[in-house]
């Protein structure tokens, strides 16, 4: 292999795969980088057997070839590289790769290429696309309620679902769940399929172009692929039964709570750094008519108390929450004002954004002494 | 005790005190602030024994008094108190300090005052006093070839030295040494002392303020107490003999080399990627007439090669150095060019600022096989 090509597209293409990079794996091709280069173009993967993740770019292709490096130090390498144009060239004598670029030489060993399991992308008739935004709104405003907790499989992933005319994405870890739909501007067939959260992050960390662009998934049994622009991302689906959400959501509420979103996370963070040692993260809301009394109390450092104004319709109420499960949401919420709908203090309640019906977050209360 | 202040001056005090705060440490009390309030103003205190940091400030005192509370949580919660004044009132009744501004109000629990070893300022006849940047200048461009282990405590602490009418500080870990001398501009008595590495830390971090200040430092036996605006610290000194620092720097050199700091930094950076996995991050240079030529070997990775121009007034010369010594000097050394000094490729070597008499650090070369 004998190729050049311009630094910056390398960087991002190194950056781009280097999520799927294996760091601890009795294999050590799969810490590699594998480097593909053909009919002018350079393609970049790495593979921890979870995810894949390919990514291509151009480059002026001297002589085709394959080779497979340490991707920690290719990584490192082309990070801190001068100037522009980067040279790679591979030697079988020495079994090195040669990396050139302004006055810097490296030579890299090489893996043994042969080894390294090449990506092969899912070709399947089952296949959505969607707009790259619209992708990244579903995952950002839910994966961050997936269990972090391996035990049970099912809630460490985000359950991507069209119905209809319509695209959703759930993720729950069984005491709260987000959950944000969106019409589909053109009809595709229904799916429901569990992805990895630690998929979804990469994915919304990856999807950030600055010109629009469309995203196909294509599936079968439990893969999926994930192509858009010069990336193709190949990723196991969760196997199992996702919970029916619909029967988490309450049909309806007897007290709804309007209340500034900003205001409301800084005072629940305040409170909430008494309440962070404690059991569960407890903190105590108290609803009252024109404003919410937010309260911690920790026997081993003190207590603390908030008071942020509010509008309320329906009755007075004490309940409380675990604060993460709140200040989560208020993170994500991006609306000036929230809806915090109530039934009971043992019942389950919901955090909306104002006059957004396509946004559900539900929390379950925690029963206090 | 019961006072008020502005929220953005308690910040700055808890923030100067805070690295006093002891972390682990079998005496509860020592995990606190100590707070003492009289005449008009609020003096803050922390101490793990090892140092001791105190800090005023302004404050509407409406009842004089003392008590100690968790620092951790006294400095989280005033780092997240909305509005500008901040009250404070202590409770006999139930051992409480009611923190509260704007619509929040904190109770901490408090510990027992009595208990806090109060700082008790150095009283002594030996002083000098310097500016503020003078001080800090000594430290940052020296400390850092401080010795982290502490196998040998000598080595852990930098030299604070006057001499005649010349302050210098000096440091080393016996296989570099960083010296920064500058002349005073007024008379003071001779001193030698041994500062912690922490507290220079700590000091530089501190030696911030917009306005040029004077720092009144006074010792007696193992203690030196330093003094500026409105903070006090106390610091127990090193004891024993520095290693006579003159006797480590060359008389003279065979050849100098003159090169572009930043370039060469840049490749050492490069090049010592690839050794950094080696025992001693070892680099190469191989000084030439008209550049350097830096590489690394790591058998296990691979090889790393860069050319730095330069300008050699000596003879030709290859030695071996551990990159961190030398990435270390040149992130400190602000100055466009520097001179790097040899003899032979087993003795020391010296790297300093072009024209700048008053910088010199020394390296040991590695011997290589």
């Amino acid at each position: 292999m004998k190729i050049s090509c311009q630094k910056d597209q390398l960087h991002h293409a190194v950056q781009t795969v280097q999520k799927a990079i294996a760091t601890k794996t009795p294999l050590p091709i799969l810490t590699g980088i594998y480097l593909n280069a053909q009919g002018g173009k350079l393609e970049l993967q790495a593979t921890d057997y979870e995810v894949g993740i390919s990514c291509t770019i151009d480059s002026n292709v001297e002589e085709a070839g394959t080779v497979v490096m340490s991707g920690r130090f290719f990584q490192e390498v082309v990070r801190r590289l001068p100037g522009d144009t980067i040279h790679i060239a591979s030697s079988q004598e020495d079994r090195t790769i040669q990396i050139t670029c302004g006055s810097s030489q490296f030579n890299l060993l090489s893996l043994p290429a042969e080894e390294f399991p090449v990506l092969k992308p899912i070709s399947s008739d089952n296949t959505l696309t969607v707009k790259d935004d619209l992708l990244r709104e579903l995952i950002k405003k839910t994966v961050f309620a997936c269990a972090a907790d391996e035990a049970r499989p099912i809630f460490t992933g985000g359950l991507l679902e069209v119905e209809g005319p319509e695209i959703r994405m759930v993720a729950t870890n069984t005491h709260r769940l987000a959950l944000r739909q969106q019409p589909l501007l053109s009809a595709a067939s229904n799916v429901k399929m569990i992805i990895p959260a630690k998929i979804l992050h990469e994915l919304a960390r990856l999807l950030v172009a600055e010109d629009p662009q469309e995203v196909t998934l294509a599936w079968q049994k439990n893969q999926v692929g994930i192509q858009y622009d010069d990336v193709y991302i190949n990723s196991r689906l969760i196997e199992g039964q996702f919970p029916d959400y619909r029967k988490v959501i309450p049909p309806s509420y007897s007290t709804a709570v309007t209340i500034q979103a900003e205001d409301f996370l800084d005072a629940v963070e305040r409170v909430s750094l008494l309440a962070r040692d404690g059991e569960y993260n407890v903190v105590k809301f108290n609803f009252k008519q024109d404003h919410v009394l937010i309260s911690s109390n920790n026997p081993d450092v003190g207590k603390a108390c908030e008071t942020v104004a509010s509008r309320m319709d329906g009755n007075e109420l004490e309940i409380a929450f675990n604060a993460k499960y709140i200040t989560d949401i208020l993170k994500n919420i991006a609306a000036d004002e929230l809806v915090f709908s109530l039934n009971t203090s043992l019942s389950p309640a919901s955090i909306k954004p104002v006059n957004d019906e396509n946004y559900t977050y539900i929390i379950t209360p925690v029963r206090t002494g």
